[in-house]
């Protein structure tokens, strides 16, 4: 059985886990008509390395989050959320890279994408 | 007066630094047209810590880059990458935040913020 003491200590290392993490940003999405044009310009000038491309989209890593680079028909200007309970947001739509996510929109219009963080 | 060993090793040593280091997204800039709604709409959501607040600007601090609710006619949607050569791609302004930083457009219209890093 734990003493007096005991308890106090383990109460005291508990305060740290209340404040929650912060949620992290996956990636930014640009439209852009052109997916090759929009690729030789960002890497021109950025520090960045693709991580994918094709006709329909591309995805730039960045030092801290990505940026890709979609067809104005195919995505909206958004940015990515990561988190554990995406499903939380709506229903998870599994898309083209194998990732799971649901959009949602703010109380002024602006798209944000849910990415289950699994 | 160095020796030709001394300069072998130096040459050695500069190999890892020809991969250039990623750039960083400082921010992303969402316009929303009333900064208290979209603060109690984006903080009753999601994890994030409000870095600073007014009337007219907020910054959301997430787990690895910023998210900016600004007014529509203050500044355009947008994203701030940081980079020590922020002046190559224009004459920096100072922001009411005390950075400096210049925008730019990419190839089809999109506002990008390039942040001096100091």
């Amino acid at each position: 059985m734990a003493t007096p003491v005991s308890k106090k200590k383990s109460s005291k290392k508990r305060i740290p886990a209340k404040k929650p993490k912060l949620d992290h940003i996956h990636h930014i999405a640009i439209p852009v008509p052109d997916i090759a044009k929009a690729l030789e310009w960002y890497t021109s000038r950025f520090n960045c390395e693709v991580e994918y491309v094709d006709e329909t989209w591309a995805l730039l890593e960045f030092a801290n989050a990505k940026l890709a680079l979609v067809l104005p028909h195919e995505h909206p200007s958004h940015f990515a959320l990561s988190r554990p309970d995406a499903n939380k947001f709506g229903e998870l739509v599994t898309h083209r890279d194998g990732l799971h996510s649901v959009y949602i929109k703010d109380a002024f219009g602006n798209s944000i994408e849910i990415l289950e963080d699994l």
